[in-house]
């Protein structure tokens, strides 16, 4: 209940999990499935390199890291092994794929896909957004690109955002797509940027340019693009120094509210999530959306 | 419970209203009485004129726009009038008086007023709030004067604020009559300007001028009196051009939160109005004020 | 349950208090030993000054003012006693250390301490802050010098804060130390700053210098050193003028949700800090911490 009931809580869990973590398998990915694609670092979804205290994890889906139920696994995987080494207190995400963050959700696992599939799909995509947002390790955002929808969420999750300077946009701009953001990336933003700055967003569709994602707080630096990753490297240094136990339960004292109310609803919003997207409104919507994807 | 939900509901929920709306009559205003008062347009309490997609909304209670009983039940029979016309997408609200927008509350219906009439104008003033606060339309407010309390509130219930440059202010002031802004009237500020300020803002009963306004968020922009509503058309533009449903439901999920607190609390709520508005300091504080008015 | 009833409730619990204060005796401090301490300048723990409407509190726990349990009570004793008195309307809170505000929570009162003393501690450090950030009064911090941890949270207690131009620095940095910074204290920053920043400022157990700390909100005003009582002294008049009852009202109904989380969870919060304080590697951390202090 307290704030020292939560900072004790995940400390004696980790330990927990890191001595039985050699033990038993994974529900959702083999350990060894995973291994060998976290280090495969040519035809992976996700490359990682390890440096003294922290990793730099690349998200490698081409062509623009659109986000389908494989990639959002990996990603969970990845983090979890990192979590689990306690060499690592500091992660930095970046994108191997040029001029692009993340394109946000995978569109064609929502456009006539089956029920189990897209339940899967929602699913995952919570898990990975509840590993991240509640990472015991020090996270970096180095946006080397544009980062609409999920991508921008997955900027937002972490602890600082760097931005590239250059003609790329960030935001939430699902209302576009005839979509509504799922609310635990609403309260990302307005945990970000406030909540007045959140309602304009998600309303209009916002996809903020570097200086003007600055303004309003939705990222901490815009720097050249040559230098995001560098920049990254350097700030989390300031990050890993500080006690890891203590820094992670103020991280979780802060977000555990945000955490707890998708936790506490997750079923529903996958049932939620499975009906809506299903509706043929959503649907023409999105096919149509492919349509011109396809023309470009 | 998900965002889905509350996405869905509403659109049902607003479909079944419109299939009904010509069968039935309402409860509040009978639809003849609010019809023929929303298009005369010299005499009205309130003007609506239809142009494409949204509507431009004049409150015209001369001299000052102070809200009392009618023109509360007037105001939100003419928004539920555009909600359930299906051409409509946006509002803009504005004032057909000279250099004010809205003085806020009619004193006159508190001041040693009975029961059952505080009762009512109390319930008048919370469902024009929750229809305004909670409309599917995109909502512009065309800040043409002064914008104190209840001006100030409907203000900041709209989705962009635009305010007019010049000697006008606007500001939740109610502190200095002895009276305390309902809570709102205080988490709709807070939503829009943030904790801190609205300490300041509230404690203090600050009106903010123009500059000061956009500076702390109250509004999005300031410019010439004779441009303001030029500049609401022009913005409403970028709202209905968004899809409706998504755009709405954007606006739910993120607004949810403030309006169930009244909604699950509004008997209570008109309760302590009425028994608050009746003691002896609070009457003589209204008492005064409106001597100090008569002199003007 | 609505904002009236909150309104209501205080005053008269208020005017009761008035009413028995003089016939019972109070259960954490005698009335007797309080006020001797009080009004005693040279050797006192607090010395208060009473001027037309307002007081000044001025902390003077020689070097530091760091914050034990006998000072606690005395600073609380202190800010009942001043609400008591219907005189007045608003507290100043400074300094008689030269170039320190508050250097925070006494370590001393938690190394190698028994499970009563630090069961005992907490509870002062919670009935301070509750009677502080609740309090009737207007309150305004004079920040005339270092402000970390405790220190910070007495100055974002208040209602306006003007910080010292100069070498110092506030924050809540208790991460440096291994520990982290109870949620009121998180929650108290957040309702000042908002989220983002509090993220910032307590994973990074960041220390602002006053221009920073002045452009994230953390304070209101930076000013010369030998300035900020007279400024304080200005500031104050501005809300003593506001009528008390509504003033306080506005006041309460913001901070109420922050107040009451504490409150309806404070013997577990008691219970968490006296286990986790003992923990070995906090002990070891606060006795590096003492042993450096020594050599300085």
């Amino acid at each position: 209940m307290s704030f020292l009931t939560r900072l004790i809580r995940p400390c004696v869990h980790q330990a927990q999990r890191s001595l039985v973590a050699s033990q038993l398998p994974r529900h959702s990915v083999p350990v060894s499935q995973t291994l060998s694609r976290l280090y495969s670092s040519d035809d992976g979804l996700v490359k990682v390199e390890k440096d003294k205290g922290y990793a730099v994890l690349s998200m490698n889906r081409a062509p623009v890291n659109s986000l389908n139920t494989e990639f959002l696994q990996e990603l969970k995987a990845a983090i979890d092994e990192l979590e689990e080494d306690h060499h690592m207190q500091g992660l930095i995400i970046t994108s191997a794929c040029p001029k692009i963050f993340s394109a946000g959700l995978d569109i064609t696992e929502m456009y006539q896909a089956p029920p189990e599939s897209t339940d899967r799909f929602w699913r995952s995509l919570q898990d990975f957004w509840l590993t991240l947002y509640n990472s015991r390790l020090a996270t970096v955002a180095a946006v080397t690109g544009h980062s609409p929808a999920g991508g921008c969420a997955i900027a937002m999750s972490c602890d600082h955002r760097i931005m590239a300077d250059g003609p790329f946009t960030m935001g939430l701009n699902e209302v576009h797509l005839g979509i509504v953001a799922p609310f635990w990336f609403k309260d990302t933003m307005q945990n970000t940027i406030g909540q007045r700055e959140t309602e304009r967003a998600l309303g209009l569709g916002l996809l903020y340019k570097p200086d003007e994602a600055l303004r309003v707080g939705l990222v901490d630096e815009v720097v050249p693009l040559e230098n995001v990753v560098d920049r990254a490297r350097e700030e989390i240094q300031k990050w890993i120094k500080i006690p890891g136990i203590a820094r992670m339960a103020s991280k979780r004292m802060i977000r555990e509210h945000t955490l707890t109310k998708l936790l506490d609803t997750r079923e529903a919003d996958i049932d939620m999530f499975t009906s809506f997207i299903q509706t043929a409104p959503v649907q023409k919507h999105l096919g149509r959306y492919l349509e011109n994807l396809k023309k470009k």
